[in-house]
């Protein structure tokens, strides 16, 4: 056997893995059964580590550094470029510390949901301060010549370093902090209290169902399920499913959570079939994968064109509420701006705000500014200062998220980066199609259409840099959100 | 590390890809999406391979044989033999060979498919030929002092050969042919038209939850789809699976494999859980295994008193066709005997005889004095003599079961040792619980938990002969069978 099929066929063997891995996340995360759901965390994590070793097979490192010495064509390139880049990160890594490293991220996971039942962060606190020095150290190992934390924000969205992300969201605080002082001192503010009228839990999944159906999610192509921390996972392009946590008060955080995991799914499910089994057949980065899930949430889901055609989905599932609504009060209470202590819930005002905050602290931590022991206080301080709002305990605070307890860091900012590039290409997009708020009312396949084009179909085949550079967008800029914010809501708000 | 703790984790991983791979399986059977379900077949496939290759590792291999020389726990010494056994069978096989051989299989299956729908076994006669000669290869290869067909028979139900098989199914062939035809001469027939009026596929759905519920299948533990060809899948005791076919016209054959498939799926479910991820928590035989899922179908699903109790499924469900049957026409009609052509659809009585025509066959082919070519009008003259009906064409003849199209060979027979062993083991239920029949209306709980106790909870930590003998049952015996569908028919045809 040549060396490329033998290439060829490991890649395989590890992408047939991560599928059957993610399978069984699927497994672990949603359905009932304790008992099963706990096994399945089991095997995963055994598939999880069995592709690992497939990784850092140091014959495939070999193999692949041969390979690329020779001529080839783009998705041989690009699948073995890839993959020796995780190689050459994975084998930097001392083997036992890396294997240590998954159970102090278990670990921490498990304490943190014990902290957060308690509302008390000392109780993770130790681990956390592990986990962060565990991260800087293999940053260390990786590249003495960077910064961790921009070694760690590389990995979510590459290139986009602290001094960028600095100036970029500087401008966006600043800018919202103000819009929203404008907009709390607005004389009309919506009555949104239906929105927590009981709204039948069958009936929210219905909801769900018609919401995806009607952005173009192909439900023979996916899953839905309900879960208790919404996700979506690109196992293959005939398999896109999501997740998603239905609430009986909270109608509104259930459809806009839906359109969020359906704009992932919507990315996964439409990535080309050419490229599953190579590795490349997923988002080519979490600022634009984030990018995806924000458009189909924040600029298709809060259209006021979209809810013309849509809006009778609740009413039908729920005439003894949404019949004596109008659709401008539903339209107003689904945009209202309010801030709140939960980041996935906020509004799109106050959203970048909620970021920002966990950027600083991010990064005064990995730039030793801030200790661990100091989270909490400072959390509440920057939530006051920006939002005008404090978390009365840890739950509702530094313990929200589960990110840092499970060893992510620099991952947050990809969700202020994808909004900032959902705006950008938008613009992009509304160059072609002018008609564009026609086309949210009446005809969202086109917009699909679109997407799938000049952003879906590659996978990793592009990188995100190159995405926006065929569109015309030389750089990440943040101008054309707050454009778009402070339009829509000097307008929703007359201001 | 010490080498009990290395051959467990390596029996560990084993299992982790096999659990794997059977919730692989699951995606590729059941559910939509054509190209879902070929990418998941694809991974399952690498994931077999990966079981074979972890199963066949030769240092596993020796660490197995140094093991059994200690004083081991009982798990363990189990365990490890029953790995160990695999391994040497596996071992004994050309690995090249036994490659094709899944390839040979899974293009004999694809033929078979086209054959079966053009209704032409002459499109799948040479890869049968192949399946065949392999086999009996790879037997020659394990053990050159067996009979190929015995060693084959081994495989699904230890112990019983040939020579014991000719005896007990030449004595169950008598008695039901003798059987059969008095009771076609009966005055009295069912009218079991109504069986085959519209019933909606949901509804049919919803009366499978119910009959599953009233057996005691835990519905957190498991999970149940829609499918074309019935399976049940114990990928653990928590997630015990299975698949029903649903068919508007024959709601009497979907409620009957509901309860066949629930069968299987109780012992599943039952087996303990503190033989998980050892290779024990599985059926530990063939015509054990299916003798549980026969008793559930045959013994519960066509007793009276079940139905007294839970008939007003049907009559709640489609109260438009119920609601004029009596109960006595609905039993009457559940239990009609009437020599079929399909076997999975036979009743009670001539069931026997399409197991034992193929047993016949199996037994000539693979003592040469058949030639595959013969096959299709062997198959009619049995079908002629045994049960007066002769096949159309090949489709609802030779071609109607995948087995042998699929390798599988000596695996017909332990549908009927299942049969004599069910009838077995509810004399010994009756021995302990001489009110079985209050209990089969009243009580199925403390049917399925005597069963539990003394077949379900030991996995494969006793063999079936154990699991009789511990029941005072010292040997397979026809005799129960027949008393029992004597008894039964002749009350139910007033013979």
């Amino acid at each position: 056997m040549g060396e490329l099929q033998e290439a060829i066929d490991h890649i395989q063997l590890i992408e047939h893995c991560r599928q059957a891995a993610a399978v069984l996340f699927w497994e672990a995360k949603t359905g009932t059964g304790i008992g099963r759901k706990r096994q399945y965390a089991k095997v995963q994590g055994t598939l999880t580590k069995k592709v690992i070793e497939l990784q850092t097979d140091p014959r495939f490192g070999r193999l692949l550094q041969n390979l690329l010495q020779r001529d080839l064509d783009e998705v041989h390139r690009k699948q073995f470029e890839f993959h020796l880049k995780n190689y050459q990160y994975l084998s930097s890594l001392p083997v036992e510390e890396f294997q240590q490293f998954s159970q102090k991220k278990a670990a921490a996971y498990s304490h943190w949901a014990s902290a957060k039942r308690l509302k008390d962060f000392k109780l993770v606190e130790k681990d956390l301060a592990d986990l962060i020095e565990t991260q800087k150290r293999f940053a260390y190992l990786n590249n003495k010549h960077e910064a961790p934390y921009n070694q760690l924000l590389d990995r979510y969205e590459p290139g986009i370093h602290t001094e960028k992300i600095d100036c970029l969201f500087k401008n966006i605080k600043d800018t919202t902090i103000k819009l929203l002082d404008r907009i709390q001192k607005a004389p009309v503010q919506p009555d949104s209290s239906f929105f927590r009228r009981p709204f039948p839990l069958e009936k929210q999944e219905q909801l769900a169902h018609q919401l995806l159906t009607a952005i173009g999610y192909r439900m023979d192509a996916g899953k839905l399920a309900p879960t208790l921390h919404p996700f979506s996972s690109g196992i293959h392009p005939d398999d896109a499913r999501l997740a998603v946590k239905y609430a009986e008060n909270d109608v509104k955080s259930a459809a806009l959570m839906t359109l969020h995991e359906g704009g992932h799914s919507l990315y996964n499910q439409n990535i080309s079939k050419e490229l599953v089994d190579t590795g490349l057949a997923v988002y080519t980065s979490m600022g634009l994968h984030e990018s995806q899930a924000i458009f189909w949430e924040k600029m298709i889901g809060k259209h006021k064109g979209f809810w013309k055609q849509h809006f009778h989905f609740f009413q039908k599932l729920m005439p003894e509420v949404y019949s004596h609504i109008s659709l401008d009060q539903f339209y107003f209470s689904l945009c209202e701006v309010k801030p709140s202590l939960i980041r996935y819930e906020a509004d799109d005002i106050t959203y970048p705000l909620h970021v920002i905050i966990r950027y600083e602290i991010e990064k005064d931590l990995f730039a030793d500014k801030l200790k661990v022991s100091d989270l909490p206080e400072v959390w509440n301080v920057k939530y006051r200062n920006y939002l005008g709002i404090v978390p009365q305990n840890d739950c509702e605070g530094v313990l929200q998220d589960v990110h840092w307890y499970f060893g992510l860091f620099g991952y947050f900012p990809s969700y202020l980066i994808g909004f900032i590039y959902a705006a950008q290409l938008r613009e992009a997009m509304i160059k072609d199609m002018p008609n564009f708020d026609v086309l949210a009312q009446e005809d969202l396949s086109a917009i699909l259409k679109w997407k799938t084009k000049h952003i879906y179909q590659y996978g990793k085949l592009k990188t995100s840099k190159e995405i926006l550079k065929d569109l015309s967008i030389n750089e990440i800029n943040e101008k054309p959100l707050l454009t778009y914010l402070t339009q829509k809501y000097e307008d929703i708000y007359r201001l």
